[in-house]
């Protein structure tokens, strides 16, 4: 089954709430949050106070995303304001084991995120312990970039490898340019979190937006 | 003339448009606008992203403070968001006098902001060349924090040595702690811009708090 | 053979002479050194002062394992201050080669270590230049945490490979969470060097806790 | 009354504990403890650990000199760990003013610290929030440097504006080449801890070692 | 085809032109400019300016490489400067997706530069988007070292992997170390461009000298 | 005696040998040398390959301005290329007195340097130790900017700090924007080496611009 996590970096942060309503009533199954500061991306987008302004609004899951440094000095604050999931890029951390292992202990499942250019070698040794990967298949920072095409054998090979660990439950993320048009790619290859952008936030009728994505990803290709 | 500038930090971000509204409706002068990248101090909070989206509602001046490392990497990104003022930290910058004119080549208003631990002689070569002063009346990094008295006397002496260069139009802005408790003092110090976070937007009657606070800084003490 | 290298970042520091001869006496084949500088790992421990003082107490060899960032900034002092075998992190080095070698040409035994997140091909292109491979089986920065189970792995496939190499000389050793419960099964993955810490410096017979974990080591599982 | 503070780092840490309880029989007021992290100063000399081992057993007040970067990670820790006073170094310190208060919120006296090359006005801010003054009298990092003449100057400035404050239980504290020849000029100017290290650790009789120190002091150059 | 690219590391700076001059005369295909800024390798060598200055008196391709971090801010004025090829290394790219792309954005083609200790496998994702691979076969940072033998095998690993993928054209570097001796082993490994540096500007004779290498290199061994 | 340093930065580095002769057989005092690491200021421009090029090819005193972040790490290599002078950031130095101390220690004279935006008082502790004072007046980083006015306060007020101190040897530099236009009042105000980059080596007749220059100079306004 495909989830699809409207992302509020494409929302209007003039009325977030409705916005959020809007993609909950539409058919959403989880909200992704991109967290930027302007280090780790060369972009800040914002952090825990926009968050902690729609949880309560929301039954969605949050699914929260960490384009940071330093993770680890604020998955705490993340995961009191109501985070379901906290995914952290391996690029970003020395310690990844730690890291992952500290989310974890705030009783929030786990993801970590790999870049265009970061092979998927780079989490095999923490991958057991993961509930979600997160495959960027755009570079991260921006809102509304398009899809890269060469990312998509990292879907499949991230899902062969769960597969064969007998993980059938591991969540992998696809984040950028993802549309009706790549949806059911990703999803063919092996995705089943679809985070949507600027096309679904971009859209007029929301629900309808998902919907398509929803059924383009189901039919898979 | 003092202005009053809430801070939209203390808005509500599932309603910052209509919380901005109410702001600009209540009487305020600007619209204070926090941004904070998780490395100058330890907290994000928003970025440009959050700005666009109000910028094209109100007609308050827009009044950026840039609590981030290498601010002049945001500064076009910012006047192009559509700031009338844009405040870097006197701490965050090794070339402060280039930083204060790539403001100004942008077209926009340049302020200077100082820590509490931070002496008013750090701008002393870049005075003649702002707008705007901003002292910090707490630390930088959150909201709701407690006005730090000793600051007080770096207001009075930055109002002073502006009188004595002729900088009549010198705006003194101060940011922490203010409400009509404390708005008085640093009016009557030299003070003419109030940053409002909580004080505003923590009351049930906005106007009536921007009242308030007014009332009291014309007071003066 | 088995080499139990006792690690003092567990000793008593108001008598570390005492408690190292005690460790010698005990039968130890090495003394760990951990040294960590709050960056690299958030902690710091101790560095070449402290090494100083125990170096010529003892005869045993100084394994000393650089949990730092700049590693090369620290290989002249502490080649100097008597160390036998300098070990840096995979992580902490951009040419890690250059670091290597320059270990070497201070007529030190060299050692590469990896984070329990990080794989073993990040050593890959300097493995046949090593003398040692230090597998971290918990994250490094403190004392006294438990042994992760998934990093075994890791030591087999060290193994395999140095022996696919002909390297039969290569050193692996194990840190974190060592005592008579894990000492077989690292043992029996390839592991030869036992770092214990707690569980050495934490019994009150210490030759005792040696020779138990010498003895797991040695019936190998 | 002035009070001499033996500096750890110059003991011999095979057996600090007798070596600290040397210091306290022989009359030590403080024992300095110096602790470096290999970025703020070019050497790594020791963290909590060290400390936590001698605590228990001194009564000496613990006087804990952080020459590391971001200390504010640090402060928990070493209140934890017994310090009745912790000083930070201004030039580490962005937010200097909320790292004294950091200190003070976990119950313990505040210092800051001055590099030779840093003038006593980066304190002025926080001055009147302090317990002591560090006058840098040689470039921290090392033990065993040379008295820096031009030094002196810094703790009258220090004394005369503490005085002038009305400050009269302030702390003034040097560190660096303090023995017999230099304690007087420093009480002189207005030093009233002083810290030696290789004047009385290097010394075969520690007792007499700091009472001649002591008297040279309290002579007053 | 092999091609031989004499790095003005190795020339005279006080008479770059004439030295650029002799080796285009001298049969030079290609001219490798040695971008070092001191933070990525411990030696800072030259920038823009100096490439500048030479741009337009060869008709050489200029084949920048750029031995810094943050390579990204750099490559618009590389590119403008009128390089050829821009090479950024693998290790300084958190987003080295981004980093490439940015790099033909611009009109120049595209490679990546991987240490002696950095495997392969780090490229593997971006390597279809690439024009070069620059294997190091010494450490960057200095001219003058000796040829590293491990690295040959990464030489062919490549070559490889890009004959598998059909990548014919893709141009594969080898920089260090390069002379008669060394070229035609690289050459049978699979490399063909040749860095040269004191091998070349050593020479009293430089045709002479990359004649002798060129015919070394198709030699093959 | 007003001394002039034609700054090698604005030279033609495809012949800089020959545009290093020509200032010097047109009267140039000092030979200024820009090293610049992109990371102090965002531009790099050369180190000491190029020094030890033109090094011995000129009698002309080598005065070098390292623009660099870390300049302690370089300083042993450019005293041995041939410095006179060495002149270090005030902003690039935590630890300036020891960085001071260290370039006399190679037999080198040695300046600080001074930003646009950093006041006088920034050196004040060091200033007995110079042999230099280096008052930027433009911001560092690139050739060719237009001189800034309000930095000759500080030209004066350096002036006036070291004849009441008795330095009647003090050497004031000034760098940035020095034309015949600009020479006589930085002189009048007290500077009395003029760095001159465009002026001279932007004139077809470099002896020509020297000479005016210094006749402005001397005319001293």
């Amino acid at each position: 089954m495909v989830w699809i996590a409207p992302s509020i970096l494409s929302a209007d942060f003039s009325k977030l709430g409705a916005d959020v309503a809007e993609v909950e009533q539409g058919g959403a199954d989880w909200l992704h949050v991109d967290v930027m500061d302007g280090h780790f991306v060369p972009n800040i987008s914002f952090g825990a106070p926009i968050m902690r302004s729609i949880a309560p609004l929301t039954k969605l899951p949050l699914d929260v995303h960490l384009m940071i440094e330093n993770p680890e000095d604020y998955i705490a604050e993340f995961a009191k304001a109501g985070a379901s999931v906290i995914t952290v890029h391996a690029e970003a951390c020395v310690h990844l084991h730690r890291v992952v292992h500290l989310i974890k202990e705030h009783g929030v499942q786990a993801g970590v995120a790999l870049n265009p250019g970061t092979p998927v070698s780079a989490i095999r040794e923490v991958l057991e312990d993961l509930d979600l990967v997160l495959i960027m298949t755009v570079n991260p920072g921006f809102g509304g970039q398009a899809f890269i095409e060469r990312t998509v054998h990292k879907i499949r090979e991230t899902r062969e490898l769960a597969d064969s660990l007998g993980m059938h439950d591991l969540r992998i993320e696809v984040d950028g340019g993802i549309s009706a048009d790549t949806a059911g790619k990703v999803v063919a290859a092996g995705a089943d979190v679809l985070v949507a952008g600027s096309a679904v936030y971009g859209a007029s009728d929301r629900a309808e937006a998902i919907r398509v994505i929803r059924e383009s990803a189901e039919r898979g290709e």
